[in-house]
């Protein structure tokens, strides 16, 4: 029985193995043929012992050179795409088009496009000079970094591949990446493509490195080895709060993507004067990708009344009709059948129909949940039960007071919308609202949204992909929008009176290139000026 | 049995008190008359729930509040100066002239100045304008900030009047500060200051707030209290690290600056060039302020031989002869005899005389201990056991490898520091082993210096006070230095699509002051320009 081979020390090699997988087709419920080794501490200590070689040899060289890498391995993956879409399409369900092929594949290569073109700038440094008192800091990378990518996104988010990867790459750090069980063989066949890449381009073979899987002992022995400089991590609360704990205790800095309900207000002036239209927008939204996005927006709060209730049968026959999405792997379907049962048990209301099961895919009827805001207040944690999928929850509240209150009780989480009114009588009404509910809302959320679903997540430097704990682990760190996203990976290096021959280039009174540097309180692409 | 009253909830009343401690002249070892309450949880709880509401208010007011707030409390600490430094000296030891008096006060007033400005000048929240996607973001207030502060700076690092406090205020954050219990009397009095300016500049009354004490189970609970934004700590490892653990399990953000022992690296040339002169500097520098500070450099590293030989009989010579000065309290004391002794036990070798006892107030003799680096490398982890006063250890090293694997053994600390030859046939010579060490050197420390003692902290927007752990609990954030100590204290706050009329002013087209503002890839102070 043939078992892929991991990334580990600059080459393919057969894994130190404790056990193996074979992924699954959710789309067949057969297993794939193929199989895939969980690695004993062996491969996890060479691996990180070849990272922390591979993080001096780094330091020494050009940012040129993993700029290189990263549009080369970029080149590389658009011309194996329908390749990888097809692989990916077999583990994930994901429709190849347009979802795959047309959408998370173009998003991934422009994240290490960008990724490339900010390492070459040397901006995201923000290397901080006092000429007076010839004290120089800048952002250094902060060493090997572990990744564990979702199994919601097997290019844009994957380990060896997405934003935390390339962020980490930039920031002139090798990466160890595990692999999602869910979708090995996409992991496997990019890791192939990044690692002819980085050899192409002359970066440290171990770079790039790349394991299936653990236990689950020594996936918190990673996070926490002292060679190791951070991780990130994007997936569920339980797993990701136990690495954090780990990585916690031994000092090494975590970053985490958990999950989101996504609260989304709609004011009465907005439901009155676009509730059809707002029933088609969320109603899209949140069936997107089968609703599987971090920030779906799972948790719709409005005012009670007439108005609401013909959005809520729009939305209802919306859901009822719209056809019903492969959902990623039996963990996410039991998962989500889980939640919605949960919050069933708490009282919310099933508006859609039950039917329409389909024993030969993974999957669940797109579901339309309701409770009273009452209710939610009775018993907040449980209505925010995070239901990952097409299902989401409809809350009518009695007034502002109750929206409120209702806002105050939501944990931490990547996003919030209000929906207000626009130009007429509504829009002012609305604004009075809007100023008393901002507030509670903006200290709940990471991205604050106006009149549109969270669903996009725009690859741009003013991205939030972060938010208070526990959407993330720390409220500062976006993991979305480069060079934002770099700064997680990195650590301040001061020099203090050092001489000029020995500063990194980036700290020399002459500029090396064009990259923003604040010199006496001043941004400037320039030099230092002579006085 | 009078006992002082705290800061809460705006004003001055009395503690719901479980206990009461009296400070303790170190200069005379006698107990000062004064009485401080240890506060139960329920003025925790009362002062936590008044800052979440001065946090609120706080982010209604322009940012010239805060500033004007910063300023008029400089004016007040300036003009109560002579009686502050009496106070501080009665209760530390230190003197009141120059250390109190005029470079501790002064280096406060200015940090409280400089934070002002910053807070004036919005450029500290890096917004961040992606006008094309109309995604805006900003570094905003975390919330409230529990600043706990060490008991080696009555006042530029107290709790109610230093580096943290200024940096939390600056940043829009209101603060609970805990009084260190060696100086009560001291945070009593600038609270008293602080209390006063911020009535009069109209700051929230409870954007300030102090205790003297706590049960050591409640102050895990106020960095864990999901009201709290942040925390700061400064002190002995112990105690912070308990309290990280307690934070990071509650997904708060806690900064940590903890012990270090600053490595100082004396190459080869330079000490044949000037090892009489790096004597007196040596000397000097671990002797000021009785070698109490974060910075003390408390290891030597040099290379063994004739040069070797006579600095350190110099030094010697001159830690015997140096005065020996007044430690802060029974507790550094005791903490400084105990690691002394450890040092010994470990296989130091005490070099300076062991008499000059005084019974009459809190003090060690001038302490310098040796040992081979053989020894070092045999137990890394007890030679470098913290000796925090006027204690230092000397290592001697049998080459550039031993040098290297000292440099290796070596745990996270604040500075490092190598001395190199200047010009002349030393100089290459000395460059070629710069080269090799600095790589490991540069990894252990958040400030690599050259040719310079470590113990000056320049309050300058390049210094890093930070390093890796367990120096501060993340290497990516400094704790001096204005305005980067103030991301500590922030969060991103994304404003995705969200109306003009309802942004935070400095995400406005229009460049409301003169802050610097990234748009669309560029630092300027300038407005969006029209397309």
């Amino acid at each position: 029985m043939y078992t892929a081979p991991v990334l580990v020390a600059g080459e393919w090699r057969q894994a130190a193995e404790c056990g193996r997988f074979q992924p699954f087709n959710p789309s067949t419920r057969a297993a794939i043929d193929r199989y895939f080794p969980v690695s004993s501490w062996r491969d996890c200590d060479d691996a990180l012992e070849c990272a922390v070689q591979a993080a001096a040899q780094l330091k020494q060289l050009p940012a040129e050179t993993r700029a290189a890498f990263l549009e080369l391995y970029a080149n590389k993956i658009e011309g194996a795409a329908d390749e990888l879409c097809e692989i990916a399409n077999e583990e994930t369900g994901l429709p190849i088009e347009p979802r795959l092929l047309n959408v998370e594949l173009p998003r991934t290569t422009n994240q290490l496009r960008q990724a490339a073109a900010a390492a070459r700038s040397g901006s995201w440094s923000q290397a901080t000079l006092d000429t007076a008192a010839n004290i120089r800091t800048l952002r250094a990378p902060i060493g090997p970094v572990i990744v564990f990518g979702p199994n919601n996104f097997p290019f844009a988010f994957n380990g060896v591949a997405g934003g935390d990867f390339a962020a980490a790459i930039a920031a002139g750090n090798p990466v160890i990446a595990k692999a999602h069980s869910a979708h090995p063989h996409t992991c496997q066949k990019l890791a192939n493509l990044a690692h002819a890449a980085a050899l192409e381009a002359g970066l440290p073979a171990a770079a790039v490195q790349m394991l299936y899987g653990t236990a689950r002992e020594d996936g918190l022995r990673l996070v926490s080895d002292p060679r190791t400089g951070a991780s990130a991590f994007t997936g569920s609360q339980n797993a990701g709060l136990a690495l954090k704990r780990a990585a916690d205790e031994a000092g090494n800095p975590i970053y985490l993507e958990l999950s989101s309900i996504n609260p989304i207000v709609i004011l009465e002036g907005a439901l009155k004067q676009r509730g059809f239209s707002l029933a088609e927008e969320f109603a899209s939204s949140c069936l997107m990708g089968t609703g599987q996005f971090c920030t779906n927006p799972g948790l719709v709060i409005l005012p009670a009344g007439e108005s609401a209730d013909t959005f809520v049968d729009r939305c209802t026959a919306l859901f009822n009709e719209a056809p019903v999405g492969t959902l990623l792997n039996k963990g996410t379907e039991d998962n989500l059948k889980r939640a919605a049962r949960q919050l069933c048990d708490a009282g919310a209301e099933r508006l859609t129909a039950e039917n329409t099961q389909d024993p030969d895919r993974c999957c669940q009827p797109n579901t339309l949940l309701m409770a009273k805001g009452q209710q939610f207040l009775q018993n907040p944690h449980g209505f925010q039960t995070e239901a990952f999928g097409n299902t989401a929850l409809i809350v009518t509240s009695q007034g502002t007071e109750e929206t409120r209150k209702i806002l105050e009780s939501l944990e931490g989480n990547l996003t919030g919308c209000i929906y207000s009114a626009e130009d007429g009588e509504e829009c002012g009404e609305d604004d009075a609202v809007y100023t008393q509910l901002e507030p509670v809302l903006r200290n709940k959320v990471g991205r604050l949204l106006n009149d549109k679903m969270p669903t996009g997540v725009a690859v741009s430097p003013a991205m939030n992909h972060g938010g208070p704990y526990p959407a993330s682990g720390h409220p500062g760190f976006t993991a979305v929008g480069i060079p934002a996203s770099m700064q997680r990976f990195s650590k301040l290096e001061c020099y203090d009176n050092v001489r000029a021959h020995r500063l990194p280039a980036l700290l020399l009174d002459r500029n090396p290139g064009k990259a923003w540097r604040l010199i006496d309180g001043e941004w400037t692409q320039g030099d230092v000026t002579p006085l």
